[in-house]
C-alpha cells in the first residue's frame, strides 16, 4: 500500500489533503463493515500509516464517523444547481443526477445513512442540521417547480420525501464495479424522479438503457 | 395498561394472538428507540405483563428482533396483488399502495430497515431471503409491465430499486399522527412510482392533495 494513497501534493495543504483521504477511506470502511465492524487499525492499515499517526488527524472512531458525516453533508451541498434561469424541475434533475453520482463515486464520503445511530446525540443534531440545508435546497426547487408549472401540483414536502427515497436508496443497492456506470445511474434516477413529478413526463428520458430510453414520438402520450 | 392490550379473544389461538401483539409492540419500540435503546422490560411494561411472562414467548431480545423482522416480511408478502388479469403497472400500483399503508399503520410490524445490523448473520440471511420473495414479486410486475407495454422500457432491476427507494423511505420520514392520512400517503407514493414508470404518466393521479391531484384535460400532455 502506498502511503496516504499518494494524495499528498503540496506542503501547505498537506493536512487537509490527508484528512480528505482519511475521511474517504473511513467512509468506505464504514459502508463495507458498519461502524461497529470497523476499527481505527483497519483504517490506518488501508492508508499505509500507523495508528499513532492516525491520531494526529482524528481523536477517536466516534470523531471520525462524525467528520465523515460532515464531509458527506458538504459534498451533498456541492451538487446543488443554483442556476435560477432554469425551471424548478430542471434544477432538480441536474442536482439529483449529480448527487447520486457523488454518493456512489469511488471517492465518495457517502452519507452512511445506516450508521447515524452510532453518532452521539449532539453530533447527530449537527449532522442533521447540515443535511437539512441540502434538503432545503431540493425543497425550494420543488416549490419553484410547482410555481413555474414544471412540477405537478401537490404538497412540496411529500414530493421531496419521494425524491429523497429514490436518490438515497442508491447507497443500499449500488455495488462498486457493477454493470451500470455511475453516469447511467445518476441519469436514470434523475429521470425516474422527473417523470414522476413533471406534467409532461415523456420529455424526460434517460438517454441510456436503465430507464425510459428515447422512444419514437408516435408511442408517446 | 390493559393486559395484552385486550387482544386475547379465544383460548385456542391465545398464544398466536399474544405473539402477534408482542411483535407489534416490539416493532414500535425498536422503531422509536432503536434496538440498543430498547429493553425487554420496556416491552413487557408496555404490554402490562411481567418479564418472566414475556420469556414464555421469546427467548431473548435478539430472538424478538428476528421474529419481528420475519413478521414484517410476511406482512409485506401479504400486500402483493396477484390478479393476473391486470397490467403489470396496475398490480404494481395496488401493491405499492398497500405495502406503504401496511408499513405506516399503527399495527405495523414494520420493516425496521435500520436495525438489520443488529441481527446475527444467520438470522439476517433468513430475513433477507424472506424479503427477497417480496422484491421478486415486485420485479415480476415490472417485467410483466415492460412486456405488456404498461411500463416504459428499461432494466427491470433498476426500475425496481427506484420503486423500493420511494416506498421504503416512508419509514424514515413518516410520523404517526402527522397531517397526512395513511391512505393519502399510500396512494401518493403509488402515484409517484407509476407516473415515473408509465408511458402515459398522466393517467396516474393520486386523487388527493399530496401529489398530482386530478387536473383538467386541457393542461395534460
Amino acid at each position: 500500500v502506498t502511503r496516504w494513497k499518494n494524495a499528498v501534493a503540496s506542503a501547505a495543504t498537506q493536512r487537509e489533503l490527508k484528512q480528505d483521504v482519511l475521511y474517504r477511506e473511513a467512509a468506505q470502511a464504514f459502508r463495507r463493515n458498519g461502524y461497529h465492524g470497523t476499527s481505527l487499525e483497519d483504517v490506518a492499515r488501508a492508508l499505509g500509516i500507523s495508528k499513532p499517526t492516525l491520531y494526529h488527524y482524528v481523536k477517536n472512531k466516534g470523531d471520525l464517523l462524525f467528520q465523515v458525516h460532515m464531509a458527506g453533508a458538504a459534498q451533498a451541498l456541492s451538487t446543488v444547481c443554483h442556476d435560477r434561469t432554469l425551471s424548478g424541475i430542471e434544477r432538480l434533475r441536474r442536482t439529483t443526477a449529480a448527487y447520486v453520482r457523488s454518493m456512489i463515486d469511488d471517492e465518495s464520503y457517502s452519507v452512511i445513512i445506516l450508521e447515524e445511530k452510532s453518532l452521539r446525540p449532539e453530533q447527530l443534531a449537527i449532522v442533521v442540521r447540515e443535511r437539512d440545508k441540502f434538503e432545503a435546497e431540493l425543497l425550494s426547487m420543488v416549490r419553484d417547480g410547482m410555481r413555474d408549472g414544471s412540477i405537478v401540483p401537490g404538497e412540496p414536502r411529500f414530493a421531496l420525501f419521494n425524491v429523497l427515497g429514490a436518490v438515497n436508496w442508491v447507497t443500499k443497492w449500488h455495488r462498486p464495479r457493477g454493470d451500470w456506470s455511475i453516469d447511467e445511474i445518476g441519469d436514470g434516477i434523475a429521470t425516474f424522479v422527473c417523470r414522476a413529478l413533471s406534467p409532461v413526463p415523456n420529455r424526460f428520458v434517460s438517454g441510456n438503457r436503465l430507464l425510459a430510453p428515447p422512444v419514437p414520438d408516435t408511442i408517446r402520450s
